[in-house]
């Protein structure tokens, strides 16, 4: 596994904790706004068949922001299609080695939030880490960005939730966004989590999103 | 009711029966593909409250396509977020005034594909619409765009699975994600007519997508 390049943001978890580490796996200046060129692909769609296999939960959030569950070696060819710029994980596993080689062939950023998988009562979602999560997804330059986690449900949907609500969505709709995906798994204590979590430190950054024209 | 201009497409379905009735319920120049204007907005959103309201079941397609359940006059400061151009609507029934005024006031184009809703085994989805409808909203020029019909489920999910169709997703995905937002409502009889939709006849036409960059 090359890695060209490792930092860790200033911002940390109760200490000297990194809250995110960040992978470079190629250098690449896509500094600009314009949409990444797309290379031809090692992954090849062939004819007519339908062929393309999104990951688990995939869904789009908003203009260049994605969300799904854990991508594998089947989804190469779909993700290519989406041009990403950078990936949210938001889980505290490695990527196999195939998929470090796929990010490094697309020149594509990883930001790596280790945020452990529970489950209920133990819950814990580090507000800190959703928050510095946050301001990735918010950043432009980070676009097109797919967030992920295991399986798109819980982490995944705690920081969609907190996106939604910088676009002034209601807790109604924003609940209801989070079950679509979390299903017969969604939890209280996620709904509780977005409930609470403050966003007035965010309102800063500007919204660039198709729902937030005004 | 006023309406301006009201025309039907020249296609057929198996005679004289008008497949679209399109209302232009305002006059605007808008054949460029920038974004609309948005205009100050009598819909106020106040504050740091969380009060906009997306119609049930609401999502994200694709780059300026969003799907929905039947709109109300609850959603319309929400879906002013969005600088709307055209809706599709899926449904035979004719809109309240409220929605009428809105649509005027925000010079948004409506393409009304009426397809009747049916309960199961009844079932009777026009392929014929669904190709129509599928040539409006793949027309760049009609985005943003909103597709609804009355519960978001079924129409609109067959609508979007014939577009998956035209960006090579796999079955599985297509159904997935049908699956998603018909939840205990899914039906067999739509997977099918999905499926079973011819897209052959459509390729031609160019997707501008975020899914389809290659």
């Amino acid at each position: 596994m090359k890695i060209d390049h490792i930092s860790t943001t200033s911002a940390t978890n109760g200490g000297d904790t990194a809250i995110c580490r960040t992978f470079e796996v190629a250098v690449f200046d896509r500094r600009d706004l314009s949409l990444p060129t797309v290379v031809a692909s090692p992954y090849p769609v062939v004819g007519d068949e339908l062929n393309l296999i999104p990951p688990l939960n995939f869904a789009m959030v908003d203009n260049g922001i994605f969300r799904s569950g854990f991508p594998d070696s089947a989804n190469f060819s779909f993700l290519q299609t989406l041009g990403l710029r950078s990936i949210i994980c938001l889980c505290p596993e490695p990527y196999p080695e195939a998929t470090t080689e796929f990010l490094k062939d697309g020149g594509i950023k990883l930001y790596q939030f280790g945020i452990e998988g529970y489950k209920e009562p133990f819950v814990n979602i580090p507000q800190d880490t959703i928050r510095e999560a946050l301001k990735v997804v918010l950043d432009a330059k980070n676009h097109p960005v797919l967030i992920h986690c295991k399986r798109g449900k819980h982490r995944t949907g705690c920081l969609v939730g907190c996106l939604r609500k910088l676009q002034k969505w209601c807790l109604t709709s924003i609940f209801d966004e989070y079950q679509r995906f979390a299903a017969a798994k969604a939890r209280v204590a996620d709904q509780r989590f977005m409930e609470l979590f403050d966003v007035s430190t965010l309102k800063h950054m500007p919204l660039s999103f198709s729902c937030s024209k005004r």
